[in-house]
C-alpha cells in the first residue's frame, strides 16, 4: 500500500495528515453514502449503495464498501478496499479496520467530519477511541486542483448549452392572450426545464435536482400550469406554473457532470416585458455582477465580494432588505462535488487561489419579479478566471453563446 | 398547529407517534440535508442547500430550515416552518425548538434515525436530552400509500420510454470490424447512456445518476470509448467503453421523478448474438425474474422471494456463487424515496402489503458476460401488482412498448 499517498489521492490526504499531527490524533475516520460530497472527495465512489469507511491514518488509507460494491470500488479505488456486509453498520467496520488493517490501538483521538453519522461516532467510542471533529477536509476541498478546475469548465459548458436551449425556447414563445404560447401550446415552467435537462443528459451531465425555473417575485407568479400531454410524463411539480408575458422567467442550472462536480449558471429573461423595474433591476444585477468578479483576487477577504454585489445593487436605488425585498442578500459562494459549498462570502476569511465560486446577485421586489444572475470563476493569484462566458440579455434571443 | 396532523402528513407520523408512546420518549429528531431520504419523507423538500431540523412531539411537527429556504419550505410545508441561520447546527436549533416551541423539558429520551449526523446527536445531549435510535421510520416508509404508489408508477413510465430509447438505439446499431456502429459512429456505453437520460429529462425525471449501461461480464469488456466529438460535452466518465457485437448490454434505470420517488427497471440485450450463453442466461433470469414476482405476497416471508429467484437460476444450471459466478445473489429491494430501501430480501420478516420492491435477478460469469433483468411491483394482499410492463426480449428491437 505504498503508493498510496501518490498523485492521485486528492491533496486532502495531505491536509489531512497535516490535521492529524497538529491535534496528536491517530487517524482520520468518515463514514457516508453516495451523496456525501466528501465521501465522493475522499473516494471519487459515486455508484454505491449504503454506506462507505474511510480510514486514513499513518499515512495509509482504507475504503470499506458494502459487499456489493466491491468491483465499482476495485476499479476506481484502487487496491486498499475491502468489503463489509451491506446490513453491517460501516462505523464498526471503521473501528475494526482501525485497530486490525492499521494497528491503531483504542485510546487515541480519532478525528471526524462534524456529520458523520452518530452511529459510527458511536461505534468509533465504543472501541475506545475519542471522537473529535475536524474541518481540514472541508477547508481542502475549497482549493481546487487542476483536474477538479477542468471537470467543472466542462459541466459548466454544458451548462451553458443549457441555457442557450432555454433562452432560445424563450425567444420563440410568442404571447397570446396573458400567455407565452410555445410549439401549440402554453409555455410553462416545466417544459422549459425538461428542455434544458434534456440538453444537460445528452451531453453526459444530469440535471441532479437543480434546473430551476421560476417566475414572478417568488416563482408563484402564473396560473397553475396544464398538465403535460405527453401521456408518459412523471406528474406535474408542485411548483409548476404557465408563464406569461412581461414577467421575470429565472432560470438557475447547477449541473452535476460524470464525476460529481457542479457547474453554476443564473439568467432571467422577460418575454413582451414594458422595459419598466425589470430593465433597472437586470442592468443593476450585471453591475453587481462585474463588480463581484472584480473583488475576487487571493487573499482578498471573501466578505468584500458580498459587499461590491451588495454596494453596486444599492448604488443602483435598490434597497437591499427592504420592505419590499423579497431575496436575501446572498451574494454567492463555493461551488465544486456540491452546488454550494465553503468558501461562504460571509467572513473576513482570505479567498485562496484555486476556490472556483459563483458570483449570484438577485434582486427581488414582492410586487416586481425577480432578478438573478450567476457566473462561475476561478480565483487566480491576481483575479479571477470565467468558467465559461454566456451572454447576460435579459431579452431572450436565438444566439449561438 | 392544531392542523398539523392532517391527511396530509405521511402516515410515518403516526408510526412515530406510537413508537413514542411505546417507548416512553419525549420527541422525534431528525437533521439532514436534502439529500437524506428520511429528511424528504418528513418535509416533501428537496430544493435547499445545508440543514433542516425536523422535530416532532406531542403530535406536532416543527421543521427548521435555512433562512434562505424558507419560502420555498413555507409553501411546501406549510405552517409549521421556523428558519435558522445557515451557519448554524441544525442540531442545536432542533434542541432550541424541543425546549422553546414544544415544551419539552431537559430530561426525557429524544430517538433518532441512527444516521443522523454525529453533533446534533451531540447538540442534543449537551441540551440534556437522553439520545436513543429508532428504525420505526424506515419500517414505515416500507408501506407506500396510494399517492406515493402512483408517484413510482409514473416515473416507472418514463423509465420504460428509455428503455424504448436504448433498445431502439442497439436495434438501430450495426456491427462493424468488431464493433457496434450507430449514427455514423462507434456506440459506446456512455452515448446509450446519454439518450436514455435525455428521454427522462424530457418527460420530468432525472437520471440521478443512477443510468448504468454496462457491458461483458464486469463492465470492462470493451476499448475505452472515444472522447465524445460534441465539443460541449463533459469529460468521458472512467467506465465508458465502445460495445461489441455479441456481448451483453445492461442498462439499469433507478430515475427520480419530481418529488424524489424511483423507478428502478433493467434490461440485457445483445446485438448480433451468438445465441450461446447469453440466451441460456437470459431464459434463466427470465424464469427468476416470473418465480420471484410469484413468491410476493403479502405476509410472506421476505427471504421468500430471494430463495425463488436463486432456485430458479439454480434449475437453469447456473451455479449461483460458483467459482466463475461473478455476480452475488442478490434479488431485489424495495424502491422509494431511495432507489435502495427496505425491505431487503435477507429474512423471514414478512412482506407488507403497499411495499414496492424490485425483483432483480442477475446472472454473471467472468468468462462470458451478465445478463440482468429488473421489475418493479407492488405488493398486494394477494399477490402482486407490476408497476408498468415492457418487452424482456435479448434481441433489441423497434417496438412501442
Amino acid at each position: 500500500m505504498t503508493d498510496e499517498r501518490s498523485a492521485d489521492l486528492p491533496p486532502g490526504y495531505d491536509a489531512l495528515a497535516d490535521e492529524l499531527a497538529a491535534r496528536g490524533a491517530t487517524a482520520f475516520v468518515h463514514v457516508g453514502d453516495r451523496f456525501d460530497a466528501d465521501v465522493r472527495y475522499l473516494t471519487s465512489l459515486s455508484g454505491f449503495d449504503g454506506e462507505c469507511a474511510v480510514v486514513f491514518a499513518d499515512g495509509r488509507r482504507v475504503v470499506s464498501v458494502p459487499a456489493r460494491a466491491r468491483v465499482e470500488a476495485e476499479r476506481v479505488v484502487g487496491g486498499s478496499v475491502r468489503a463489509h456486509d451491506a446490513d453491517a453498520p460501516a462505523g464498526r467496520r471503521a473501528a475494526e479496520i482501525l485497530s486490525e488493517a492499521l494497528g491503531r490501538p483504542p485510546g487515541g483521538t480519532v478525528l471526524v467530519p462534524r456529520r458523520i453519522p452518530h452511529d459510527a461516532a458511536v461505534y468509533l467510542e465504543r472501541a475506545g477511541y475519542d471522537v473529535a471533529s475536524t474541518s481540514a477536509l472541508a477547508a481542502a476541498r475549497t482549493t481546487k486542483t487542476d483536474a477538479e478546475r477542468d471537470r467543472i469548465r466542462r459541466v459548466q459548458r454544458v451548462a451553458i448549452r443549457a441555457m442557450a436551449r432555454a433562452e432560445e425556447t424563450l425567444a420563440a414563445s410568442t404571447p397570446r392572450d396573458g400567455a407565452l404560447v410555445w410549439d401549440g401550446g402554453p409555455l410553462s415552467t416545466e417544459r422549459l426545464r425538461r428542455r434544458a435537462n434534456a440538453v444537460l443528459a445528452a451531453h453526459g451531465a444530469g440535471g441532479a435536482g437543480n434546473t430551476v425555473v421560476s417566475v414572478g417575485p417568488r416563482g408563484d407568479g402564473g396560473p397553475p400550469a396544464a398538465v403535460e400531454r405527453t401521456p408518459a410524463a412523471v406528474e406535474r411539480p408542485p411548483d409548476a406554473v404557465e408563464l406569461r408575458p412581461g414577467e421575470t422567467v429565472t432560470v438557475r442550472l447547477a449541473p452535476r457532470g460524470p464525476r460529481g462536480y457542479h457547474g453554476f449558471l443564473a439568467r432571467t429573461f422577460v418575454v413582451a416585458g414594458d422595459g419598466g423595474w425589470e430593465r433597472r433591476a437586470h442592468v443593476a444585477a450585471e453591475a453587481a455582477l462585474n463588480a463581484g468578479l472584480a473583488a475576487l483576487e487571493a487573499g482578498a477577504p471573501a466578505c468584500d465580494v458580498r459587499e461590491e454585489v451588495l454596494a453596486e445593487v444599492a448604488a443602483y436605488g435598490f434597497d437591499v432588505g427592504g420592505p419590499t425585498s423579497v431575496v436575501v442578500g446572498d451574494a454567492g459562494h463555493g461551488v465544486g462535488l456540491a452546488r454550494r459549498e465553503p468558501p461562504a462570502l460571509a467572513d473576513e476569511t482570505p479567498i485562496e487561489a484555486g476556490a472556483v465560486l459563483a458570483v449570484t446577485p438577485t434582486i427581488g421586489d414582492s410586487g416586481e419579479g425577480t432578478v438573478a444572475l450567476a457566473d462561475l470563476a476561478v480565483v487566480t493569484d491576481d483575479g479571477f478566471e470565467l468558467l465559461g462566458e454566456r451572454s447576460r440579455s435579459i431579452v431572450p434571443c436565438s444566439r449561438s453563446s
